[in-house]
């Protein structure tokens, strides 16, 4: 494996070190079988953050994305420029559940932390999208990554999400 | 600035410190706005890298190309599946050059270092496609996430690449 997660000495790796007992049910066999290394805590957390982006998006929810996100936040949506900044991700996702209704399912495909606070996530999902302004519901599949930054109050929130979709553009 | 590099007392972090002098003309005024703390250094590597990869994508030339990934290396370019791994990389970039010619610029936006060895890159690029099938030239524009590892001959690699366009689809 040429990467992995060095535990650096300091104040955030030893309380992450503090908590190495296994966290039941927090972790799929899949994912838990694409992480590099790292605690059970911070896979956890992880998994948290990766399940209530999930939720908000199938929600069709501006107001429970938002605290997922950093406040220097990123989002790399196709077919638009850069959203950066909580302010512009706002308004970007306020466009999309405007128009879509997501009724999708993100399956990780790989979790690793790169530093204490700092974690990519890279993610496929599938599912349908209910588009307003025609009444038509296409299927979609799409590739994800996103990297993941900790927090002060030990939460991973979204810094940067680029993603795309996997499937032929329609014709 | 929430985010910011933490120098480890790591011999990674240790030897990066012992080149703390400028290095002249390595990096934009562009690039060095948007840079979160880091050595010059590990700046002007990053930019090598960076520029390598932009060169490699105009000449169309997988050889060039792979040097520039990590073995465990991820492509994730929008229309197909993500290609996990050299072989993937390399099949996946002797596809795109077989009918794509680039004539393309990439933009820093910003540069953070997250750990001794990973970075991310965000990146904005625009110019000119050919496509030999029809044998048209067509206008690109593209935003970029790359996460870059650093390896043990101090070489920043492209880890995870993750990108897709900015111009509405065509209609």
């Amino acid at each position: 494996m040429q990467s992995r997660w060095l535990l650096y000495p300091t104040t955030g790796a030893l309380l992450m070190l503090a908590v190495v007992a296994p966290v039941p049910g927090a972790a799929s066999d899949a994912a838990r079988a694409a992480t590099h290394g790292m605690t059970d805590q911070a896979h956890a957390g992880i998994e948290r953050t990766m399940a209530a982006y999930n939720a908000a998006l199938n929600g069709g929810d501006t107001a429970a994305v938002l605290p997922l996100y950093t406040e220097t936040g990123v989002f790399m949506a196709p077919f638009s420029q850069s959203s950066i900044g909580r302010d512009a991700v706002r308004t970007a996702y306020d466009a999309v559940f405007a128009e879509l209704k997501f009724n999708v399912k993100f399956n990780i495909a790989e979790i690793m932390q790169m530093a204490p606070n700092w974690a990519f996530v890279r993610t496929n999902s599938a599912g349908t999208t209910l588009h307003h302004s025609t009444g038509r519901t296409t299927s979609e599949a799409n590739q994800e990554l996103f990297i993941l930054e900790k927090g002060h109050d030990g939460t991973w929130r979204i810094a940067r999400y680029s993603f795309s979709p996997t499937n032929p553009p329609a014709t």
